[in-house]
């Protein structure tokens, strides 16, 4: 389990004045791609942060490649790419459900932290989750 | 001090494909005029969240009367209307700086709670806000 | 058919440091609602716009009863309360899937205008959405 | 003239649960760099979009280095980097303004192109902003 796929259908409010869907409503759209391989995973995000961590971006690169339009569904897969330390790296890509064609690839780097904002190594404060996200590259 | 002044510049993000400022871009910009207003005031909303407050809405309603549009500058006026108990109304008035047409007006009610998001008569937990809220109708 | 339900799921993005969903990301999930309506009512608001009708918001009045959290589901009941002219009202229901508490209601009226924004009666320019949407009252 | 500053105020609703301006919001601000650097210049997007042109985003890389918080106001610095053909790049410093700390850095390219998203060579379609662009460099 390293990949998950996620159906997001634009909205409205997400397109801009050009005609197609604004750059920055696709990093929403990733992070719900995030949430939902974490849930597939066994362990939700929502389950991390209630058990005091925090997961804040520390990178982003993102191509877009074709442009987003209101209500065309596009599918959405995330793959876990790296985990070391307190580090996560995830790809997205994103996939115009009508002809396949690939709208953007980006790359999110995430730290895991304590409440105060610092990394932590989850091996030895969080076991579960730890062997979870490992689990996912075998 | 019962009325302030704040000047918006509609972004590119805040627009939609019908080539105006989307309708859910208004709030966040109201919610703007409601910081400028307490500063004003000599308390800042940081400064009342700090202390442990909260600010949730209750109700909002809002007439769009004319398209706010990209880089196009708009007035925005922030009323204080009513303040009672745990409870304060602001009246926001909307104004094309072009030609000072009134593009929206809108009123918003607000609860100020404690950090469990219950209402908490400031009277007796915060005299300083108390008074300086009061003063806005003298 | 006069009414429709959408399943959200609230996103980290549409939350605030209140920890609760904030106020201005509602709009969009009505909106979203709306569009499920007219897809079911069998003339999606897509098409709509590709026949050179746009829909912009004339009103709103909202009320937030509870908050809406990250993670936590919520229906949305779309209804269309009036039609007449060129004049479109909805109401929302927002609902906590877990309990099925109620955390917020809308009114939402919007106005059916041509590509300048002027409102049409579509009696005349588009009798097929004219009788769909008047079917929702029988 | 190849860095223009703006200023920026954490709006309430950039924040997420967090406690920190969620890191979609700092797409717009770069944005609103962008456009105050064309102002500077002498030439508006405003302007540009209404001369035909179009300016989608090609590709994004964005660290985040700090966090940006509520009401702390920011100073983003906007240089253009890059002016090829169809193609602009620019560079944004986001910088807090209580300790002049490095917040964010990003780099963003743009495309130019007509309505319908086809890149153009402005240097034969329009030459006052292709020398206005130029003169950046020098």
């Amino acid at each position: 389990m390293k990949c998950c796929e996620s159906k997001i259908i634009p909205r409205y409010a997400d397109t801009d004045q050009m005609g197609i869907v604004h750059h920055a409503a696709y990093l929403p759209w990733f992070e719900t791609g995030r949430d939902d391989f974490f849930k597939k995973m066994g362990y939700s995000y929502y389950q991390l942060e209630h058990n005091g961590h925090l997961m804040p971006v520390l990178n982003i690169s993102c191509q877009y490649l074709k442009s987003a339009k209101y209500d065309e569904p596009v599918l959405l897969r995330s793959t876990l790419e790296k985990f070391k330390g307190a580090r996560l790296s995830f790809r997205y890509e994103l996939i115009r459900e009508a002809d396949l064609k690939l709208l953007s690839v980006a790359k999110i780097e995430y730290s895991i932290t304590n409440r105060a904002y610092q990394p932590i190594n989850i091996k030895k404060t969080n076991q579960e989750l730890w062997e979870k996200l490992n689990n996912c590259f075998n």
